[in-house]
């Protein structure tokens, strides 16, 4: 009997992309680079919501405990205008933080653009999802992904998820021997 | 009609300075940083107070809601000393914090002296104001000011702020194209 | 008439060593490093106590008002899993967060495995003791210290303490000017 595909959710947060003002691009480009380096089965659960704190937080519980996803990313909603909102969503509904994934992708993003600095990503921990903050611009989501990926299949491990097996041409996923 | 001039705070926390037992350093230096960088017309609402988190959260409050300041640096009170409340304070009044712009300045400042990890330094967002905590010694506020300033009028315009214009000699503001 | 031994707790958090089912390495890492750098008289306060955040935050209390530590390092517990509380037991007991020690500490981490982000290490400051988080493997507590240690007289001075002179060969203490 094979194991059911793993499910990742996949959160666009946007007014305008939930509204049909313009055509997300953020999910489709996190489906296509999970895509790439995933070689484990996986499935998508995609949504696309407005920039609402209550909304995101009751999508973001959904996806974690309804779902099952043990791998939530976001896009969008994380800079300093009034209604980016994403980050504080993802504190409200998470039992933990994990710091150095905004500092990481912050830190990668800074390489190309020091505007950089006003991402607010971050990531946490909700039972046995993570939850990871990317940004809004497909190319950026790219670095990021690129950047923290090598650490997601053993974090998941470590929170009692599944197994993610990943493609080292695109992603070299990091497992630490045990002590 | 040509706009009014940006009002940008300057906010010395110092128990000495505000006291008069020493000149206040941290001000002026700022002020002279800002009257290099900056091509908009702008005029300085500064303020010298103790270190006191009553005192330096209701000057906050009053620069950003009732001075209109765009922007507000503060300088002194982001070290790990009994006194050093400046963070907390600039917490307490704003709706949303900038991770970025402490881990930045931190990361610059660590170039020059190791230690740079005890400073606190953080920014957040208050209405339509971008608080910044600088160090207290004038150089290092140079520094950092190098650092995060081409982000700042990007993120002022995102906050719903005027227009800063800078000189690229001294600083290229950057802002990314439109998506 | 000299001054007493500096007390520095130095608190292994692990529900298996606590319970014998391995041996402490953490611990004896930290104080063989310390013994290497530090050249003041200095006295371990050791304690192995299990991943609980009522009996960490109780010790953390213990170490810096009863026994008076200056400096207080932890190592394990600050990972992803469900009973890894370290940070948050250290949070509550702490007036004032350093974040740059985390940061710092993830940066170094990072040239050696990149699941480094997963570290959620913070430090803190309570009345007159510092409080650090270090890994939990004994490769990565040296590392971490090396980073870090050269920032810690200094900080251990501006919050009221003793001096900590150390051996320039294993690490360079450093102390700013005056102003």
């Amino acid at each position: 009997m094979s194991m059911p595909p793993v499910a990742i959710g996949i959160l666009t947060v946007s007014d305008r992309a939930s509204q049909g003002v313009y055509r997300d691009e953020g999910g489709p480009a996190i489906a296509a680079w999970l895509g790439r380096a995933l070689t484990t089965r996986w499935h998508a659960v995609t949504r696309v919501i407005p920039d609402d704190q209550a909304t995101i937080e009751a999508t973001l519980i959904d996806l974690a405990d309804v779902a099952g996803c043990a791998l939530i990313v976001t896009t969008g909603g994380t800079g300093p205008a009034p209604r980016d909102v994403t980050p504080e969503a993802t504190a409200a509904v998470c039992a933990k933080m994990m710091p150095g994934f905004g500092e990481l992708m912050r830190l990668e993003s800074l390489k190309v653009v020091p505007t950089a600095i006003l991402s607010r990503q971050t990531a946490g921990i909700r039972g046995g999802s993570l939850i990871v903050n990317l940004p809004g611009k497909p190319s950026a989501i790219a670095d990021c992904l690129t950047a923290v990926m090598p650490a997601i299949p053993y974090c998941i491990e470590l929170i009692g998820g599944p197994i993610l097996d990943t493609d080292p041409a695109v992603c070299k996923a990091f497992r630490p021997k045990a002590k």
